[in-house]
């Protein structure tokens, strides 16, 4: 089956084809820029249920959308769904400015999937991940990637490289979303 | 004039309502507190005609919306439309702490209104005051108005008490709507 991902952002969708190859192969992602006003809403839950309408209610195709964030304890919640706002102004130095000399650094990166098959209103899946904030960036990858340290690991996502996908927020998000979509085709 | 002015903060309609009783006392604002959705935009002027619109297919009255923000030029315009929710979560000291050791501290106030008077587009009428950052919070006020000193002036916004309302970014907005509905008036 095709399903579009209306996305504007290639790291997102070089991340979920590669998920979804292992997960659901039988899925054909296809990238769709389209663009769609997001909501100013405090939850990523509200801004991809709203995304993947607005998107539907163009395109008319089964179709998802994605939204994801870290929310980060000591700042209450900052930058949640307004992480790409911020990543693109003060990025990542802002946030270990802010976190400077914090000792509580846990944090939870979140991922949330709102597909639309139909008409109906859209169905959520959604991955998080517990972890802390870097006291410095550490490796590459891309957005809040090199501060992130998901729990357990001794890396931040940016030195994790591939692996990143086998652990991430995204990875929860996309396997939840390929396991309904494994179900539908049993049924059908 | 009955005109509705759509809004949570109390704030806001405290300073609106003395304002607007300056410069056009024949206009009755009514504080309403519609919950209506903001959108996810990086400007200020997006945000308010879109909520203008949402609120007047609601309430088909003759209302207004007020949306306003602080933008910081070392922080790329760091909180602009997303003020409210910084405000919220990292507030003033976590504005301190970005620009800790920063020189360059201008940053631009601004306030933007949305009128609808009738099903057609919003109007906007746009207030702003540049100014820079201060060092550390000083005076009372609401939200940002400890931190932010209008250039020309020697003390914040919080600093300036009633004084606030004469020199403004909403004030220059309230101004702007004012004089609209006088010429209206004018020509009725």
């Amino acid at each position: 089956m095709k399903l579009f991902f209306v996305t504007g952002n290639l790291n997102k969708l070089r991340e979920v084809r590669e998920i979804m190859g292992e997960l659901a192969p039988f899925v054909e992602v296809v990238g769709m820029d389209l663009r769609v006003k997001e909501r100013q809403a405090d939850s990523l839950e509200e801004v991809a249920a709203e995304a993947a309408r607005e998107a539907y209610a163009k395109l008319q195709k089964p179709l998802f959308v994605e939204d994801s964030g870290v929310f980060i304890e000591a700042l209450k919640g900052f930058p949640g769904p307004y992480s790409a706002y911020v990543y693109r102004t003060i990025g990542n130095r802002g946030i270990l400015r802010l976190m400077e000399g914090v000792k509580d650094r846990r944090a939870t990166f979140k991922s949330v999937i709102a597909l639309c098959l139909n008409e109906r209103e859209p169905l959520l899946f959604i991955g998080s991940v517990e972890g802390e904030v870097a006291k410095e960036e550490k490796g590459g990858g891309w957005g809040f990637d090199p501060i992130f340290i998901p729990r357990g690991l001794d890396a931040t996502f940016g030195e994790l490289g591939k692996d990143k996908n086998k652990v991430s927020h995204r990875r929860r998000a996309v396997e939840a979303l390929a396991r309904y979509l494994n179900e539908l085709r049993g049924k059908a």
